[in-house]
């Protein structure tokens, strides 16, 4: 089953668009967990058991989980193998902006791919395509590639004209008409730039875009809709990770994430 | 003690530009040390110890540690220590290429500099400064942002036209004139590429470049000396891996590097 296959059948069963950010801060976890053995992994299961008729994929971004060194990797692991049994039709889409020579890609995509066995990952495109082969010859797996990211200052090159348009149009076309030889290719444009985004739907026609940056980044879900839907009423994974997986910070804090899961998968089916 | 102060003495102490890549995969390691408990830890410390009086910082790429899993991560952790702890006066340079939202490098930050405790970190700027002030903000670090990438398609974006210039260039202004206020900013130019090193040099006037490519990836060390040498005939760090830590394959592979790295050395010498 491709990546797109799974997507596709989890949208329809949670009727959902929504992608939890599985990105775990020590400090905010609650109290109880914090002298835990695996607390990031205890966190992330009671997270992803509360929410999981809500969403249509995970997101666990890789830096959270290096910042607390390689028991950090280990809980990801464990995160993503937890997944993959509970919970099998659910995409688990790697957040690690990886992009090294195509040598060096080897690596990563082994530790994306056979190590935590997820069913995507996000790339840097600054090295080309030819870089990224390793990854884009995985027919099956999600190749997720950042096109307009949702920070602040992402207009330093990625608004640049080239060619008589920006950056990220022009990355938006490579990877469109160029890249997706296996129909595996998929952009990043942030919630926070929805011009940007109508201008990339343009592009994309009916392709699936991750979409970061609502919540606590400051997205609004309604702009994203407008601007990002495709002709079937889909075609965006709309991810939240802060105000959803911090949503409550005492005993009941995974009941709170469910609730405001739940309650922003209905705010984006509002508009669909 | 910045970066730069740390590298300027080991160029003089060893009298050497070259950089070796710590770059192990399992399959090319010397037979006896595949059954190894840790493996790479083990064959790193054997490189190190026979060519630390050739080089001017060593290089470990995370994807070799990350494609064996989180028991790579600590072997990355045990060499990044034993380096600190054996020749604290030699620069250890984590090419990682990371670059995400600034929320998110923070875990990368903790990663580079508080767990790895590294002397240095490669940068991606495709999100742009303010992504990346997590980084920068490190004032004894030294931060290499790629500039223009040593791999076969580069050109792809690096080399479009922006504002009537490659985008390589406009990077390294950028990088040069805006982003460098605390003085630890440098850039990645391959080797492969002399021509735009050249151009490189001319706007980072004393920089020191980070130069990967000769060696197995096929970069001409003379070209690189004459395109790249700054006015204190330095200003390169030029980095070797597969060429030199498998120069040898059975018992005798760290007096192989070692014969390797100084003839390498030694060649750089002859064009400075």
């Amino acid at each position: 089953m491709t990546f797109q296959q799974k997507l596709d059948f989890i949208i329809e069963k949670n009727n959902s668009l929504l992608c939890i950010g599985l990105d775990p801060v020590m400090d905010i976890l609650p109290k109880h967990l914090q002298d835990d053995t695996y607390p990031f992994f205890s966190f992330n299961k009671a997270i992803i058991d509360a929410t999981h008729d809500f969403v249509c994929a995970y997101k666990p971004n890789s830096a959270f989980y290096e910042a607390v060194d390689d028991i950090g990797i280990h809980q990801l692991k464990m995160t993503c193998d937890y997944l993959r049994e509970a919970y099998p039709h659910i995409p688990v889409i790697l957040d690690a902006k990886r992009g090294d020579t195509d040598n060096t890609n080897e690596g990563y995509v082994r530790h994306a791919f056979s190590y935590l066995q997820v069913d995507a990952v996000t790339l840097n495109p600054y090295l080309g395509e030819k870089s990224l082969e390793p990854f884009l010859n995985k027919s099956d797996k999600g190749i997720f590639v950042l096109c307009k990211t949702s920070n602040t200052g992402s207009e330093e090159f990625q608004n640049l004209n080239v060619e008589g348009e920006p950056l990220y149009e022009y990355v938006a076309k490579r990877v469109t008409n160029v890249w997706n030889t296996h129909n595996n290719c998929f952009l990043v444009v942030g919630a926070t730039y929805p011009e940007e985004l109508a201008a990339v739907r343009a592009i994309t026609q009916d392709m699936t875009l991750l979409i970061p940056g609502i919540g606590a980044q400051g997205g609004s879900i309604q702009d994203v809709l407008l601007a990002g839907l495709n002709s079937q009423k889909k075609g965006l994974i709309i991810s939240s990770s802060r105000s959803i997986i911090f949503a409550g910070k005492s005993d009941d804090f995974a009941q709170k994430a469910a609730d405001e899961a739940k309650r922003v998968r209905d705010e984006i089916n509002q508009y669909r």
